[in-house]
């Protein structure tokens, strides 16, 4: 299957961050614990290997190394990011929410595992983050003071006021029109806040000062911002097949969105204006031009 | 609302911890943080505060005292302990699961919120867990090492080799009588697990030998498997209001349980055998008898 476009993108311009976490990844699912059943194991690779963009472990490994931490010693960190991501991916198409039957081209997990397989990979995935983070991330040499700090803020941002908080301002807004300040609070829960914990966390496992740290903060603040508002622009200028899951869905849903709120040029220019404000946070830190930069300036122009 | 039975017993035996704890969930519950939606909210508060026996958090809190360490620093533990319990409870209710409209005598949180919301308060109180143990098992002074080690224990014992690997086994076994060895597989993992980390997690916190922290992981382990052998049992003998649940589901899915696989006789017997087995390991550790052991007693005579 080609990758679609902006992944390619994404791929190129931190090929090395990718290949890193592609590998740490296929390793991991190579072996099976005895003690994972067959199927849930085969339910959990299934979505964790549906190729995504990894947009988040390569946040997670990039801000690490310039925090001062080799890559590898952030990657137990990293996979727990896109364990926890691929969970409320997989409980998000779910029939009684998104009830979607494609997810990056392929079927979605409960298409291809039964609702209650997929209900319980999705547990899994989030219990699986937090035992691998907490296990191997002191093994690969992080103190145990880093590791319980940078777990928490993962744990914060993924749980009732971040990402799933987020989830339920998104169920409860379909059916209303609650304008564009709700798809602000929506957006900053259900993706900005692991976005951000992303960059955050990976930059808390070095030496960093709260000053750096503020940049960092702001930058995924920002980017994850970008990211949100692009989603809801593709999913009314793209098919199916240029998106690799179902387009027009918020509006058949009556979701609010930044282009049910403003309108598609409006929306546009939001875009633009997050990914800049993302720029300039970081551009404090790296005046010359860094890949964080080209990042968010990709994002902003992502088209799948 | 009478407390049934065994709740009572349970109680009376373990006054203290079941007050301490009730005290502290009921504080955190008290207070809403900003961020997380009303909706959500109240129906993680909803499900945490149905009425349940608090046996794990129980475990841990008096696991914990006789480590050597003042219950009051493990009531974060505890809480984490409790919050993944109820997740796993509200999502095995769910339609795709198994379908129970009734727990602790009230409806099931589906029921009461609907099935989107449902889903994603398990997830949140999954997530709620290790923000919580992360955050304030420190701030109440527990050790970085300790919190990421015990945090770590929680998580797999929870995880795709320890209670959702059991849930799968359990679902997957609906279909079949796989028999005797199997129910112990199910029971082990499905609930077996997460009881045995109660005990040893909280026994962790204290300053323990590797030979003491034998014995409560043994008596974990034998007590997790009484308590589902007589879970299957109350499945079959007891009705809707003793039960505060569904009673005869088990038979009606096919499922492959204790009864089943032995009938209900020998099931007894190994209910009691497994309870002895618990009180043997923990006896070496306290010969003039504890709490613990009483309350080994006390689950295997449970009738609810």
């Amino acid at each position: 299957m080609r990758m679609p476009e902006s992944e390619d993108a994404l791929a190129t311009l931190s090929g090395h961050y990718f290949q890193l976490f592609e590998d740490y990844l296929g390793n991991l699912l190579g072996t099976r614990d005895d003690g994972v059943p067959s199927r849930l194991w085969e339910s959990m690779a299934y979505s964790l290997q549906a190729g995504g963009k990894r947009l988040r472990p390569i946040l997670c490994l990039a801000a690490a190394e310039r925090g001062g931490v080799g890559p590898q010693k952030a990657l137990p960190l990293a996979a727990a990011i896109e364990f926890i991501h691929t969970a409320s991916l997989i409980h998000d198409d779910m029939p009684c929410m998104d009830d979607d039957d494609l997810r990056r081209g392929k079927p979605t997990n409960h298409r291809a595992f039964g609702e209650a397989l997929a209900l319980i990979a999705g547990d899994a995935l989030l219990l699986w983050a937090f035992s691998h983070a907490l296990t191997h991330l002191p093994r690969a040499g992080v103190s145990f003071e880093k590791t319980s700090k940078a777990v928490a803020i993962l744990a914060e941002a993924s749980g009732p006021s971040g990402m799933c908080g987020g989830q339920v301002l998104d169920t409860d807004g379909e059916s209303r029109r609650a304008g564009g300040d709700f798809a602000f609070s929506v957006a900053s829960a259900k993706t900005g806040a692991l976005i951000r914990a992303s960059v955050v966390t990976g930059a808390l496992l070095g030496d960093i000062s709260d000053t750096d740290l503020r940049c960092y903060y702001d930058y995924g603040t920002h980017l994850g911002l970008a990211f949100q508002i692009v989603d809801d622009i593709l999913d009314v200028t793209r098919t199916r097949d240029e998106l690799g899951k179902t387009p027009h869905k918020d509006e058949a849903q009556g979701k609010n969105t930044f282009v049910s709120a403003y309108g598609l040029d409006e929306a546009q220019k939001l875009a633009a204006e997050a990914s800049e404000e993302a720029c300039r946070a970081i551009e404090e830190l790296f005046p010359e031009g860094d890949l964080l930069i080209d990042l968010a300036k990709s994002l902003a122009d992502r088209k799948s």
